[in-house]
């Protein structure tokens, strides 16, 4: 197998490294970033300069990039007329995993749908990659003796990206719910009286919280296109989209504070800042 | 003392029966239920047929009311002259609850501000009476031999009605995020997908949403108000008000489904429906 994984970002590599054992797997350098290509010559992959170049080598293309970037890329990937077997593994709703599905099958390619949860795997046990579509069990087969864990869905395209989107729309949106809060239990001026009464019926809560921030900063700047996903899958579903575009807003104003610093309260300071 | 506390519904009756150490509790029964007679019954207090007759009998008046007629019922206690202590236990928002501590100085009578945080208190430690404002302390005291503990604020009134909703803002809130999230997978139809991915990675998360919907089921009526006020207290601070509009939507679901039935697929069935 020649697997072929757009792009090897930081769950991208990982993604590739779980693949290795069964195939050689490429990427495109093509205006990709420096880290990008450490990241990649680290995990061994091939590299091609040019899409096309990349996506004729390849039996199939794993497509691991920012939400908001999901369907440019799967068009781009048609239009240098791939033909294999083409995964999406995205946090984008179901509806932009059928369209992105709809794209790639008209250029003559096989749409399997994907979804991750966990982090970047490094180990086993992790990470699972949920996947729906005819040809799921295969892509399924590729990761055997990887890192990282597969569960095939029944049913249609979208249900991986369903399941994500619902898996997510509690962890992320909850996170960014705590955040909301605290900040203005901070900007009233009763931080410190919530964390009081949070120790004394929230066991754990001011933890959460606490530890939440520097995860939360490293990664809100691609935690907003998500959450946007999910406003509008909920709205698809006839179910208020409301949480999932606070939590968007909250994501898009801590990827705003772009120093190192996770101390709880300067964090909540700059996020407080209009 | 001579309290009264309107109204008797099963929070103000168990502030009633806390209070009750420290003075004579008095009630007024114009408009009231059935329900609620047999509650000030049961718990001794005393009766009058109109507010007027009930605050010109009072030191203070203690209001414990759903945050949609808080307004309202200041100002009626507010018309009979009443000029002793006035007490807001309710989920106001600060804005609101300044706003009513402004009406009740008005007509001569001295505003505390209140917030509680826990369950109808039946035993000591559960629930906490946040107080703010100059006679704070005061109020406190009357509570001292009660089972309702109390924690008096530096600062001025609002305070405890801020700390209330950032405590409300997460619990009511995530709780009802909880619910929207799984509706979705269900919806989708990927919910028991989710809820064993919940197992391998969010443990006690099943749990928690199983758990809530009978608790939210008899309560979720008089949440819809209480997530629009602190709705319109982020807002007021430049936070996103979209969490608790979100909130007070799945609250508004959840009061339509009046039958006693707790059984989570059925509840979120009847949740689901447009």
């Amino acid at each position: 197998m020649r697997i072929a994984v757009l792009h090897p970002g930081e769950m991208g590599s990982a993604v590739a490294a779980a693949l290795s054992p069964s195939g050689t797997v490429g990427w495109c350098s093509a205006g990709r970033s420096d880290v990008t290509r450490r990241r990649a010559q680290e995990a061994g992959l091939e590299e091609f300069t040019a899409l096309g170049e990349c996506t004729d080598w390849a039996d199939a293309v794993v497509s691991v990039c920012p939400p908001a970037a999901a369907e440019a890329l799967a068009a781009d990937v048609s239009g240098t007329g791939f033909r294999g077997l083409y995964l999406d593994a995205n946090a984008v709703s179901p509806a932009t995993s059928e369209r992105i599905g709809a794209l790639v099958a008209d250029a003559g390619a096989t749409y399997v749908d994907g979804g991750i949860v966990g982090p970047a795997p490094r180990r086993a046990g992790t990470t699972r990659l949920f996947l729906a579509g005819e040809r799921a069990g295969e892509v399924a087969a590729w990761f055997e003796d990887g890192v990282l864990d597969t569960v095939v869905l029944d049913g249609p395209v979208g249900g991986a990206s369903a399941l994500k989107a619902a898996y997510a729309g509690w962890t992320k949106a909850s996170a960014a719910l705590l955040t909301a809060v605290r900040g203005y239990a901070r900007a009233a001026g009763v931080e410190e009286e919530l964390l009081d009464e949070w120790d004394r019926s929230q066991p754990g809560l001011r933890d959460r919280s606490d530890a939440s921030f520097a995860r939360l900063l490293r990664t809100a700047w691609r935690f907003e296109g998500e959450m946007r996903e999910i406003a509008s899958t909920m709205d698809d579903h006839g179910l208020p989209a409301d949480f999932h575009d606070g939590a968007a807003a909250v994501y898009r104003r801590l990827a705003r504070v772009d120093d190192a610093d996770d101390d709880p309260g300067r964090v909540l300071d700059r996020f407080l800042e209009p």
